[in-house]
């Protein structure tokens, strides 16, 4: 009796806190960037999980008999906003990215005849598959919920890091099932599946792994799955054609048979029910075994208290989310921003069991030493705004991803950091080894210190030096990566040099002079393919001419890769007033903005890329995909500031609703959203590793940052309105700024930065 | 200098200990049984070495799209003696088996254009298989050397419990290859490879591993290759369709890329070779992981001395060998005897990485506490002589094999012992629960005590409960197994019931009266498919009725299995006096005895089983496959002992003999050996269980015992010759033994047992 008042008085406390502390989720909306082409997923996940168990409503194989199949990239994230059903809750999701693998487990309840096919979208009676509508959908942070209307089955669910949590609210049925699927998945394809493995330890326990060649070429994700009341009876059915060569037709193991193995199994679970009957699943992943996965199991969720891991997996978020406390001008607002925020802390993802454990590039089993090892690093995104952001909001999380990027190198047989890695695989996807800015950026902001620091250093200066990789022997022989020997040629020009440059300033910073000098040489490489005669940066050749048929508009075979010389040639984010040099001074250079902002792109070369919808396109402006994002601020290098302010406050107004189309492009992991958050705080990492954030028009009408080391730094945007998207002056600690950026002391050491707003801009 | 000579003195202490100790690796021919059907591997391995580093001679699928291929049954331990060409040098094969897996990563020479398809047997040009000539052949117990001739790359090999050791004697070449197949292996079909992967750590070392679906149903084996020289180059090619997907075309990955994945890949590398340069490879293989092959690797053999390897490993089989020291009276026959010992001494193998970690049958990752983890159970084979001489010879030994399977027990999502289990994977083949009768043999005779004698009991009698395991429900409830519910029913029932007396026996030394109480019940349960309207053992149905259309000659459709009932119903080994006063008394049993000895056994009924040829046949007896083994000593139960004399001295001179086409069957792990090596002693254990030895005729002259318990027993055949196969009398330290078996006690009390022989029968 006295524990249970103890625990009231306490789970009184934990809400009170929770209510006294701004309640932030309400302001999320996971079904943001489900419309269209962000690419998120409405599901149940804590911050930075491991699980993200999300409904999937469709499973369009990423390539049918050998051939693409175009279909496939709308569920880059297993669901569809304008789908009208649902195939089952699968574990794991990326958010936002460009290309996909996962979906691991699905998961269905059904009742009536058992059906072991997904069926037709026309007609879900044809399988396991349910209509639903967003009238009885619910979707918040950590927790999700939806009425599966062909058998009248509520689901709900939500998760703790390691673990997955369902509850099915079941109508009277003598002939319910839980459908277990282990052939389902995100960009699958027929033999995606190299094993999987299920055994089913006692009635209600039930462990096993699937092994995939898919983006990851070697991936192995294990479960452990425990049902809340004993099933009656079981059965799988093998979908492919391997039988179970040793098996001396002893059994039927078809029913009742606690061994199944195979690359196409989908297995079930036979239940009766009361009338509203609730049965329960934890399902909890490893990335090492099943004992790894069944003592995840054991220590996330011990008991069957659904609410209680609700709550508690909604009071992580909140703490979370409260790092950066913003007012703004409507609630609409208010939703973008922690919307974005929750974005930005869903990957990476935390990838390593309650017993540091985790699986590593060598497929070995490592044990992460005092960091929190995590996966799912899409760098060509993420280095741009979401890992400066974690560096300024989580510089511990940051920090342990950058020993996770380190453990990736050691692992590494090439020696090379991550280029775009997840589940203890390289799937080398896009260009430029962008892990150095990372590393750089947290070097440089005095996170990553000492003999931690020069390691990172050495490593970013060994994957610099990879000659294999991508043109770099060439890149480093003739100063360019020539188009006749490596396409997109000139877009790993511009970023090497950008890579390059981050990495002497690491050097700099940690006084190895040697590297400084290598590199900072390098960083200049950008002027290489610089045509001073169209005034692009344009494709060389081997021989140093440049390349012929040059079309600034167009994409395809002109050395860029997602991206036309109109965008990519303003990639010197670390020496925009050489840039601007070269093509033609400030005013000069101003209108060529001016232009890229409002000209017209032909829809035959926009596209040309999947990655982007018309939304996501200002002129000819793409804010749908990263390689411009920096493009806005760099009014700031001329004598016109303050078109920044109107152009970001532009972007962020036309590119981002509260609405399940809200998002112009592929969130890539947190990037888009990141570039949201920084933006509508007033500044951006323009050149991360510069320890600098040009100044933009913040959006926000007041915003606190509770930052790591202690401080808080408030910013208030005076005057704050729609027209008033200009900033007069900026004030730090009482002092005028009389420049256009922010250093990262600046905005650590906390106080006071006020922007005064405008409605008209200082010319 | 000083340093020198004192290893040349330990050099000559070790090799003069060799000498001294009396050298029995000479009697050893491992060719033996490798022409036709006895299934051993020429190969270098040591005593239950996880290595049988062995030439492949061919690689016949087992099977063609998706049907059987009659031809693969010759080649389950890779090599057969009349072939002419060899494909190369694998590192995993099993010895004797009747069915197969295995042959993971073949190594092969070659010197010239670089070929990586086998070729064909009609010309080996065609590949890099090459042509050979046995004599060019040296087999020797841990040493295997043959001349490639194709190229005239000369071929030696030698092994370590866990790692192979190469070493190939090149001619002078600028393109001399050595190509590590990842796609070949034994009983191997398109799809079996599951996945493989091999990484390139650097310019002399690689790591990886091949997972297969095959007997095993999902097995893994990892290893570490080191070379003894850098290689100039390297590639492979991937035979099989699937690509890889994470690529993005960034590299050239079929030439010096140093990662490899793939269903079906060959690799290379490519060296310089002076005239009569060796290259020196380093294999080590691993249950758990790359990291646990390499640390194999490097503690089993720390530098590049190839001689001493083979000496340690060829001392190592002499310690062994010199365990029984015997005279014969020929070489020849001292040749069967000692390569028997071999072949008895070469599995189960040690299936642990040198820090005790090994793969669990749960697939996670266990660690040996306090025992030495071994795999391969051809425990329906092994049961009947295997295990009893290792119980008797290597009772350390037996007792960690006993440990592997209350290990595998625990594992057991079935909570079984093992019936036929390998690397991790329980294969099911054959019939009944046999570990339960090494686990009785081991507790019977005192070898195994204590609480872990009980917990092997309690897992016998789990294991002999399981009501879905192969007609157990039907037997438990009826008292046999019927025909019509459960094939081979009879050959079922007759083994539980054995089975079952075994627990049994265990039951009553532990005192564990509610056990023995349930299994010696059951022990009778062979009464209950003998037909006296027959005088034979015959199918009964689950009505009660015996099964129609009864031929006892016949194998298929008659309720037996690897044997007709003129054999099978001859297996009650637990009980022969109730069993031949069922029959008609001990007289009529005699004579049904010598029938069976003496019948034609038409080519038809012997042709419907692979498992043996007409040569492992003696009239209806069948030797050459297991069921009828204890059957030549059943004459001990008549009034016609001398008739065993006379029979298994037959055997022993008929079915064994010195030559490649030397076992008239499949040596089944050791067990056809073993049966020589009990009979050439003098006695055979016909009930396993019992603590009795049944007697027979020795063949040996003098044969000394050094027992573990440090006592030693010497057995002498006075007047030993080859017509002198009657015993008049056996004398045990001094006193006339007056019955016709010995007990596990007088045998391993030591001191002297004397066969006094005579060429007349004691009638």
């Amino acid at each position: 009796m006295r524990y249970l008042i103890l625990s009231a008085i306490f789970l009184c406390l934990a809400m009170g806190s929770l209510a006294q502390s701004n309640n932030y989720i309400r302001y999320v909306n996971p079904l943001i960037g489900t419309q269209k082409m962000g690419h998120t997923y409405p599901g149940a996940t804590v911050p930075f999980g491991s699980v993200q168990l999300s409904p999937d409503t469709d499973e369009q194989p990423h390539n049918i008999g050998g051939k693409y199949n175009k279909n496939a990239y709308k569920y880059c994230a297993g669901y569809q906003y304008d789908d009208r059903s649902i195939v089952g809750f699968s574990h794991t999701h990326f958010s936002g990215t460009g290309h996909s693998d996962l979906g691991d487990f699905l998961i269905m309840p059904t009742i009536g005849e058992l059906q072991l096919e997904p069926g037709s979208r026309e007609d879900t009676s044809t399988g396991f598959r349910s209509a639903f509508s967003h009238s009885n959908e619910t979707a918040e942070p950590a927790y999700y919920k939806v009425r599966l209307d062909d058998d009248n089955i509520l689901a709900e669910m939500t998760a703790t890091t390691r673990v997955g949590f369902h509850q099915y609210t079941f109508p009277a049925s003598d002939n319910a099932h839980i459908i277990l699927d282990l052939m389902h998945g995100i960009y699958n394809y027929d033999d995606k599946n190299v094993w999987t493995f299920v055994r089913v330890e006692n009635d209600h326990t039930i462990v096993g792994y699937r092994q995939t060649n898919g983006w990851a070429r070697t991936r192995t994700v294990y479960f452990a799955m425990e049902f809340s009341k004993p099933f009656t009876s079981y059965g799988f059915k093998n979908f492919g054609k391997e039988d179970y060569k040793g098996f001396w037709r002893k059994f039927d193991q078809t029913k009742n048979f606690p061994e199944m193995a195979g690359k196409q199994l989908r297995a079930y679970f036979d239940f009766k029910t009361a009338a509203n009957e609730k049965i329960q699943i934890k399902f909890a992943l490893s990335p090492v075994s099943t004992d790894g996965a069944m003592a995840n199991l054991r220590s996330e969720i011990p008991d069957w208290n659904f609410e209680r891991v609700k709550r508690e997996g909604q009071a992580a978020w909140n703490r979370e989310l409260s790092k950066v406390a913003v007012t703004m001008l409507d609630e609409g607002e208010m939703t973008n921003f922690y919307t974005a925020m929750y974005h930005a802390f869903l990957s990476p993802t935390v990838y390593m069991d309650t017993d540091w454990q985790y699986k590593g590039l060598d497929q070995n089993v490592h044990k992460a030493a005092g960091f929190t090892n995590y996966t799912t690093f899409s760098l060509w995104d993420t280095y741009r705004a979401l890992h400066p952001f974690l560096n300024l909001i989580q510089p511990t999380r940051n920090r342990d991803m950058i020993r996770s990027m380190t453990a990736h190198y050691d692992q590494s047989v090439h020696k090379m950091l991550p280029v775009w890695s997840h589940y203890a695989n390289e799937n080398w996807c896009m260009i430029g080894y962008h892990s150095v800015s990372v590393l750089s950026d947290s070097i440089v902001t005095g996170n990553l210190v000492g003999a931690e620091a020069n390691k990172a250093l050495n490593a970013a200066a060994q994957t610099a030096r990879t000659k294999y990789y991508d043109g770099l022997e060439y890149y480093m022989k003739l100063g360019y990566v020539p188009e006749d020997k490596n396409s997109s040629s000139v877009s790993k020009t511009l970023e090497y040099a950008y890579d390059d440059w981050a990495i002497a300033q690491a050097a700099k910073k940690l006084n190895r002079t040697e590297i400084y000098n290598e590199f900072i040489k390098r960083s200049e490489n950008w002027k290489n393919v610089f045509d001073s005669s169209t005034g692009f940066m344009r494709p060389r050749m081997n021989d140093g001419t440049f390349g012929k048929n040059f079309d600034p508009l167009k994409t395809e075979g002109q050395g860029f890769i997602e991206g036309n010389a109109w965008n990519y040639s303003l990639y010197v984010p670390h020496d925009p007033d050489a840039m601007i040099a070269k093509m033609g001074g400030k005013a000069k250079f101003a209108s060529h903005l001016d232009e890229l902002f409002t000209m017209h792109l032909p829809d035959e070369f926009f596209a040309e890329t999947e990655d982007i919808t018309r939304e996501g396109i200002i002129g000819g402006y793409i804010h749908g995909n990263e390689p411009s994002h920096h493009v806005a601020y760099l009014y700031n290098w001329t004598d016109a500031p303050w078109k920044t302010q109107e152009r970001v406050r532009m972007i962020l107004k036309h590119q981002y609703h509260p609405t399940p189309d809200g998002l112009g492009g592929n969130d890539d992991c947190g990037q888009m959203s990141a570039w949201y958050l920084f933006t509508a705080l007033g500044f951006y990492p323009v050149a991360p590793g510069s320890g600098q954030y040009a100044l933009g028009s913040p959006a926000i009408k007041t915003a606190v940052l509770k930052l790591e080391n202690g401080k808080t730094l408030t910013i208030e945007a005076k005057d704050q309105s729609e027209k008033n998207v200009y900033v007069r002056n900026v004030v730090v600690n009482g002092r005028a700024l009389n420049r256009n950026y922010l250093t990262f002391s600046e905005v650590t050491n906390g106080g006071k930065i006020v922007f005064e707003m405008d409605d008209k801009p200082l010319r």
